[in-house]
């Protein structure tokens, strides 16, 4: 029999804290739901006391996802944790994550506390989240940079609280595998009943071996991995999901334990994520990237791939490749539409809503034949802008562009309640197109990125065009999709100006 | 002392065999300067048995890198070393790497040979390879799944035959960081003679551990690693070079080796390399992403960051972050152009090139104010496409986009020795774009892969499009940069048709 190893996943929280990958409630929940198709086993789904939109999130996800554990990270603090345990009320299993740093560095120069103090507020935290939940986990921040005595010392202590989850991160990305593995060899050596309790690790990318810490972790006995769609998260990002389940299953005979994850959706989670939050995958990332399976075409012209096992030790099928299959086209009708949203994961909160949703899909099969799931999901990020937080709507648009002219844009524009018509010429036609926004917008942003995908293959695809805002250091992203990539561009730069507008200020904890 | 780790990059090699990464003559220099720049000890510069243009690139490299020694893959056969002798015969320091299969599947599927067949062979090439250098690499191809008394007994014969670097692929990938180690610890003391030679490792990445394993390597005794600029390659690709060569330095108390690497050429040559394939580099990669360095700014402003080394454990200008500097306007001389120019590692071919660039630079600084290295990198890309490939060229054009009407292209394109005129409408202008220049090129492509990054920042940036066609199996990249973006896709498209017509079979081989 092998052992379970438990996939925590913090897309939603850690993930969430890289610069520009922000998400709207609905754009978490979407998330939270592939996830839960996926059976990862804990969902993170925020830091409810980061905010008031924070809280709802995790609320709203804990009301919806009924399969996977929702969990809540806090400071060592009763407010935090208070939140927390609000937020995860209505989850069928619901956990209190909280943390607190423990390296001399982080003591010293952040908390300004001594360690003993540290110790005492840990275990108080634990108490505070017993009032909510049994299931809690601990996390010591910075634990790569801790003394090895003093972890031992804080754990034992908060177990002996209740914790049920201790969580080991590298939270500055400094260990290499050896090291992190004998770390937590000697934790769970040394901490009175580290048996009672899951150990859990949290590694960052820093030096490009969060997978390789982590499955060393798990050879010494972590049963716990956090980690994230595509390595989404802080600077370098955190573990792979993907490839930390993937790793895990093709050398069973090395790890001796198995995740309960649904691989075949993991490429369709990586896509989701990749395309609300407008981080691109590389190509040539393992397991998630377009070329991960498939090799230079010289090779098999030349025969010399005479047996599939030859080169592959996974198949792309097992992670959900080749999945992309045409779903609907013009003659589809509601029923159909509205059954494929709901597989997809699409909050449908109304009749209307549905409706509207309905006319721009009937819009987008008159320009474009053949519908996939990428396309739905484009569609539903655009429909998921609710009306009050548009302050900003593109109404219609006229571009023109020609050799020798100077290329312009002339766009009406919904703006709070009145119809306003802006005009604007530029170095290109999105140049026109953003500069005419800003003759009403007037917003001081800097464009720090531009970029656009097509969604699927063929000259018809809708291109997905991110742009990336920043002002007084708050960076938010906007996107839109749109068969013309120029109207698809004035969308997410009206977007990502309506993020913007209703932009709150927030914490990000750093484990 | 430190001991020395030499770093052997196969970014032209390895890299270029990933579908759709291919690159001409003059791409593959401006990286290999860039290379040389960056003080890589051995740039493997291609597979010069491939084909003429393989060859052409691999003794254009030689002729002009001086400080890197030059090296080209070959078979263990004897038309693939002396082509591979003959290409790096301009070298100051050149070598022949060699390889066989010897793993039981892949010397019985693939090389239908016996072991003493594939030992015979291999020591036939060594002596080969000796009529034209000294510096001779042999690789087991697929180590990874080798019987490890066979491959002490190759290694031994192929060290008497005269091999000076052994190397040790996992090409498939499959291998974890404990197990490689140990096969490597093995071989180092197995293998008679082992301390007269270099131990090389070259790992993919299917499973996300190829820097890991590599690592891992370097602690068991290997003193040179394969790897590629962005971690490209082959499937997952390999080991990322900017990982590997940052571990080495940031852990120097663990690895006990250090590289003569100059790391603040790392991010120049990762922006060279994407740009010139058209791979992203995602945000939340290791070292190069654009989040690498960055943390979400709540931090900051909460004034939790009260000293640096609380969560950096490297510089990002260490890496070369920050050298996006503003270096031309448009009062920028002819001078200043040019000595720009040789410092990008730009080819400058003749008077006559020079005063074309010059001409194209005087065009875009009329558009765009800040000209920054990115734009003078791809405004050389364009210029590289020499005129004798350029079968398909924009010579002008015209577009209009307007809501309730379809958009439409207008193209005036020279097609060999004629101008032609060429319309069409589309779903957006760039659909548009694509089938005016199809009524006219009738290639019979499938569009791959389409995106848009902006060169820099700013709404008047380039936008540098990407285009991946296919057509019976082959796949070609096609890139253009304008401040329009639709002109810069039907450059890209147009780009993408040229090197397929000019595309030539190739062998790639997979180690």
């Amino acid at each position: 029999m092998t052992d379970q190893l438990i996939v925590f996943d913090t897309t939603l929280r850690d993930g969430e804290q890289s610069p520009g990958a922000s998400m709207t409630r609905d754009e978490k929940l979407r998330i939270a739901r592939q996830l839960e198709r996926m059976k990862v086993n804990v969902i993170e789904a925020g830091f409810a006391a980061a905010s008031n939109g924070d809280f709802e999130s995790v609320r709203a996800i804990a009301e919806v996802v009924k399969d996977s554990t929702i969990c809540s990270l806090a400071r060592a603090n009763e407010n935090d944790i208070r939140r927390s345990g609000e937020a995860i009320k209505p989850a069928a299993s619901g956990r209190i994550h909280t943390f607190i740093a423990t390296s001399p560095i982080h003591m010293e120069k952040k908390l300004r506390m001594s360690p003993d103090q540290v110790l005492e507020q840990a275990v108080k935290a634990i108490s505070w989240a017993r009032e909510y939940t049994d299931d809690i986990e601990f996390s010591a921040e910075d634990a790569g940079r801790s003394e090895i005595d003093y972890l031992c010392r804080i754990f034992e202590a908060v177990i002996k609280a209740g914790a049920t989850t201790i969580n080991v991160p590298d939270t500055v990305g400094y260990n290499v595998p050896e090291q992190f593995a004998a770390t937590i060899r000697t934790l769970i050596e040394r901490v009175p009943n580290s048996d009672k309790v899951v150990w859990s690790v949290h590694c960052h990318n820093d030096l490009g071996l969060a997978v390789a810490n982590s499955l060393a972790a798990v050879r010494a006995g972590a049963r716990q991995v956090e980690c994230t769609i595509n390595g989404l998260g802080e600077r370098a990002g955190n573990a792979s999901l993907e490839e930390v389940v993937m790793a895990v299953r093709t050398r069973r005979d090395i790890y001796q334990c198995d995740t309960r994850i649904d691989t075949t959706q993991i490429v369709p989670a990586s896509k989701l994520v990749s395309g609300i939050t407008g981080f691109p995958v590389q190509p040539n990332k393992a397991i998630v990237g377009a070329n991960a399976f498939s090799h230079e075409s010289g090779i098999h012209q030349d025969g010399v791939l005479k047996h599939r096992e030859t080169y592959e030790i996974m198949r792309a099928e097992d992670v959900g490749w080749g999945a992309n299959k045409l779903v609907l086209g013009k003659h589809s009708g509601r029923n159909a539409f509205r059954s494929r949203l709901i597989e997809l994961g699409a909050a449908i909160e109304s009749e209307e809503h549905l409706n509207h949703a309905f006319a721009r899909f009937k819009e987008l099969a008159d320009k474009k034949h053949e519908i996939f799931d990428e396309d739905l999901q484009a569609l539903i990020s655009d429909e998921a802008v609710t009306p009050e937080s548009e302050h900003y709507r593109l109404v219609a648009s006229r571009f023109h562009s020609e050799t020798g002219e100077t290329p312009a844009a002339r766009l009406t524009l919904n703006v709070g309640e009145k119809e306003i018509q802006a005009e604007a010429e530029g170095s290109g036609p999105v140049d026109a197109a953003f500069k005419a926004i800003e003759t009403v917008a007037k917003s001081g942003t800097e464009l720090l990125l531009y970029s656009v995908n097509a969604i699927t293959t063929g000259t018809d695809a809708q291109g997905e065009v991110t742009v990336r805002l920043s002002r007084d250091g708050k960076v938010v992203n906007g996107q839109g999709a749109d068969t013309d990539i120029i109207v698809a561009s004035a969308k997410a730069y009206l977007n990502a100006l309506n993020k913007l507008h209703g932009k709150f200020e927030k914490l990000n904890p750093q484990i």
